[in-house]
């Protein structure tokens, strides 16, 4: 079944174009995916699956794929919502959706699921398992589909769960993987300095939110370089000073906004404590109030090792000359929702190289700019084919 | 005379309060303040006096009264700008003009100065001397319209000069004066630091723009706490920190505005240097550029000693009932254009009382809620009148 | 009388500057001016006086000379400690006490004092009232000797005190007085930050003691640049932050001594208050211990004002060719315990210059190398004699 | 051959304790251990070995043993100096050069290797390949005996090189190692920050050294907080702030010493330009002088990864009851000089654990209190025999 599989893909690959740009052509954002789920949903309408659709707190589809065998459960994730952005590709099938942009991915990620579903669909007799399928909203906005998919107890009963990431470091042709903890978590933060308006020449009779909210800038460095054990990956950016007034007066409040990376739960927490206590001892030190409001959106995503060493196994051993490379990357810093997923079930969250063909500096996701080189849709399919043979033993 | 000016001036009052009320409901912004001068120039006209328009970077006017004797030249001074401020009184002649109004009481100004103007154009006869009634626009927005109409050459014969300011900081009937410095001088600047962006989670690709203007700012508070002599007032107030951003993008550019007040040049001059040299450190420290755009505005106001002492006594030598309280006052930190006249020409400026009555907190000058006491209208027109009997020796 | 004084100070102008030579070279420290007051004593042995010896927490004299009239109990102090310098001076008569000089000119103030209060023994019995002639010890190190002498009851029925320092900031011949508050008022305190060292290497195992020291020195700066009204003068220098560790260890503690500087007790207050404010948040912040010691040494020193013009009278109307200048001096920032004394009983503490001859920049008072001109002991003599005299009427 | 020298070593356990208690009671300083020294050449006087004496820059010693046989030539590592700390264990055998202790383990280091060689020479004709031991001198106090050992020459034909430290963070019986960066480079810089000193009254008459100090550490926090990638380790301690002074005197000069960590080069060379452009920075800034002084000592330690898998196969596959635990540790922030060999010979540093028996929470090293399971003197000598016999094939 596994040759009959990559044949079968490799024979659909202009069909995984298509779709792709079909769906980069009608970006939807996050929460708001309601064409590109009918449009999924129809995909598999008539198939031999079940579909749920509505799964968790979005436009999230679950197709289920009952193997003609007995066996384990595992999950497939794509994801396919897009995002705020205007499109600067100039491609023949840029977004028509004016300020909304399929600018990480996502489109080549549903693209390339939709065809292997279908090919895993027809194959389904010889197979000793179930599979779902995890079309999965709202990726790019906390808190996410994927949480509320956890939640809702639709795989429950999924024992291992897979997925990818195209990433344009690296051309179509290579797989990444990293072991243990590989995007960082992420959390949130909001903070109001409240001091007190005045005249810009009589500071006696105010208390300025500016000089506040800059000692607290400079305070907050202080978490990174002396709190974290320097082995400990750590990020606190603040992202917003929101201190515009007039030059004359004394401003009453300045609102800050941060974003913050750590690759464990022990760091994350480690973080927060000091932000909330240096946000109280700026309340004291210069007599404004803080109000605060901390919050913590995607865990830090960790690859089982061993999971992560099997994926890594079955790749190597393919030898197929479309996955011309296994590599394993260093870890990153951004931060990704599937990390939800696996929390509670083991997996492995892998990358494939897709560098737009003849380009030296790939613009990276989120860009306006960014592309793909279309073969790695291919190279996307085969790879989780592969998986999901090596996963079932099927030859 | 003196007698007969008080007394004509007493009789008056009402027109100086219909005055008031009808330019407190016309109120119109620093430089566009067409019709009120149009006002102005219509109840001079068909008087015996010159009359010129237009006199410096506005609708400037002075009215020349040439006494019937010959003698010194002065100058007394009104201003007749209102402020961009949506006027929150409640008064039955609150301004028609939305979101203009007279906060700042040169309505008041302008006319005590009318009526005192025509009762000495009626007694001029036996004026040793000439006064220039100069009723001034653009107060409120720097470079104002002190600076230009001194430029014009139109009080180049003038010897002294003289002026007051409504404060409701002590009820009518109270006179101020304060010798020497007695308001700020005021410099501006705007500081972008230019770092360069990017994710949130990399600083190392980025160069954060937010953390070196916090340090500007942490910095800048050296210069009055280290740089500049205890005993001189300084001020600087960083009024604007214009960083709003995404919270998980390194922001690349912050744009600040300060605010600088001083009693002396010389401290202008150390400030200066200073806020300089600090943004120039942190262009070093952090790798950022900063432009730094600096401009001085208003010079401290100097109230020449003798001729204050000589104020102070006409003052007190009056008897007036009306005028109960003659009082040294501290300085002031705001700043105000009649320094440019002080600048060439010595002179006075003083302040005179009006809180409304019944009222024990008043709103100040500037807030929406700032009233006057009438009563203190007339308390002007007749200092500002036995300060010229004085002058010219009259009794 | 008057005359008589005068006359009889002139002719023993060289006797005030042998006394002065002879304590000049026999320094004692503040609160061990054992032989100084022995010195003293002897002086006034055997004269019509009463001599209370140990007055206060130290050394202290108080020679009372009761006139032959009755009338005021008035107060005139000089003090005789001297300071931890090793002179530089080079002079003949330099220190013979190795790191002990006069080098604040109490040598001076005891020599002048000491011959015209001789003068006024003799002159007793014509004088309408009594005078206590105060030489205090220990005014260099807080709490010093005036507060002590104040509260030991011996200055009660004392209705005005006078005094007088030599500043080398104007020739001799020179007499400055300020009226109002004229000396700053001082307040002292010691900030202990506990961390938790480790090695240098860890700093998560650790708590930076040198790091949020280094916050609070920045945090301070706020006070004076933003907390206090810009008209008023207020000074916060931290002279000591003793942190010196081994560059490969966290430093558990640093200790930091800073010295407070304001001209009225509501600054004091002020700053006090902030100070205290900002330890805790540091505490907060960095969650490091901070133990604050914090004390007021020395108040404002105020001139009455009534008295101040009263002594400026006086001088001035003395046409002495001595006394060559009287003119209103700025204030200063230094301390001065005789401010304890102006805090019970009204009077005035005035400047005799004493720059010595063909010095254009003089060495100031406390540097090594300090110096006078002998002339200026005379000047001194001459400038309290008269307000003596002009204080009972005395022709 | 293996087994053999393996019943060698566990047949001469006690005299490899007697060894390091002999050395740990005359413990001598780096630079300083000329007895021991003498000690360790007497060992090996009479033995068919080659002595080197005083290579490099100390008392380092180079015992060669050539096999039997033809082959490669490696390095054994074991260093020799003590520390400057007053020994705290109440041990039988503690220190008697009162103020130096071996509380880094290089007493346990020699003993094991000094009974390993001897046992090496006597089977050294079935060894085919030499083998250098390297006795070093003067780890602990930088530049390190180890770089200028490896610069004398002397190990320029050692192919590959190994040694190891006691670390009681585990007991007798763990081995840790860890492949690629594993200790921590280390820079130093001493800071002089130069202003103008001052009364504490008068800030601007000076320019106030301890605030511009203040600020140079507050910005440095930026440093790692914001130029590193947050993946990579560094870490900049101020260890020392030498800024004691009187508190009302304005500080001239403060002195800043730094200790500087990192796991690369590049790390090292960014933190290095970043320190170098914030005093550059606070120059400009404060206006005051800034001399600074930077050195790297120690780099980061690398392991080579084949060697490293190599030694752990080796010990993973002695089977030896002694050696119960091969585990991969962290990379500790630490330095070592070792360092430097590993820059030029491919080897592997590793860890033998020493927790005292019974002691849950054991000293660290370099604390006074610092003690070791002496049980862990044979696993190091049996652990180093492993490597060997494994590295030359010798079953």
């Amino acid at each position: 079944m596994r040759k009959q599989l990559i044949e079968m893909l490799e024979a659909r690959k202009d069909e995984m174009i298509e779709i792709r740009r079909y769906l980069h052509e009608n970006p939807e954002l996050s929460f708001e995916e309601e064409n590109t789920a009918k449009y999924i949903e129809d995909f598999y309408k008539g198939k031999d699956v079940e579909i749920q659709t509505d799964v968790g707190n979005g436009h999230g589809i679950i197709v289920t794929i009952k193997g003609g065998k007995p066996g384990k459960t595992i999950g497939l994730r794509a994801d396919f919502d897009a995002l705020p952005i205007k499109e600067e590709t100039g491609l023949p099938f840029a977004s028509k959706n004016e300020g909304v942009m399929h600018a990480c991915g996502h489109d080549g990620h549903t693209a390339y699921m939709m065809v292997l579903a279908d090919c895993l669909i027809q194959l389904k007799d010889e197979l000793p398992g179930t599979i779902k399928i995890i079309h999965q909203h709202a990726e790019e906005v906390p808190p996410g589909g994927a949480k509320s998919i956890v939640e809702s107890g639709a795989l429950d009963d999924v024992e291992n769960i897979f997925g990818i990431h195209l990433l344009p470091i690296a051309p179509a042709g290579h797989v990444g993987y990293h072991s243990g903890f590989s995007f960082a978590g992420r959390s949130y933060f909001k903070l109001g300095v409240q001091g007190v308006g005045g005249h810009g020449s009589s500071p006696h009779m105010a208390n300025d939110a500016i000089v506040a909210g800059a000692h607290f800038v400079t305070a907050l460095q202080t978490i990174i370089s002396r709190r974290l054990n320097p082995f400990d990956m750590g990020v606190i950016t603040i992202g917003s000073f929101d201190g515009k007034g007039t030059f004359n007066v004394i401003k009453d409040r300045v609102e800050l906004e941060g974003d913050i990376r750590y690759m464990t739960g022990d760091t994350s927490k480690i973080i927060e404590k000091e932000v909330r206590r240096i946000a109280k001892g700026i309340e004291e030190e210069f007599g404004v109030g803080c109000d605060l409001t901390y919050t913590s959106d995607y865990p830090p995503l960790y690859n089982d090792p061993e999971i992560t060493a099997m994926v890594q196994g079955f790749l190597e051993g393919a030898n197929d000359p479309d996955i011309k490379e296994v590599k394993e990357s260093p870890p990153m810093s951004p931060s990704e929702d599937f990390a939800y997923y696996l929390e509670k079930i083991p997996g492995c969250y892998f990358f494939i190289g897709c560098t737009p063909k003849g380009v030296e500096k790939p613009y990276f996701n989120h860009n306006p700019k960014f592309d793909i080189d279309e073969d790695s849709l291919l190279v996307a399919a085969k790879a989780v084919g592969y998986v999901v043979c090596g996963y079932y033993g099927i030859e």
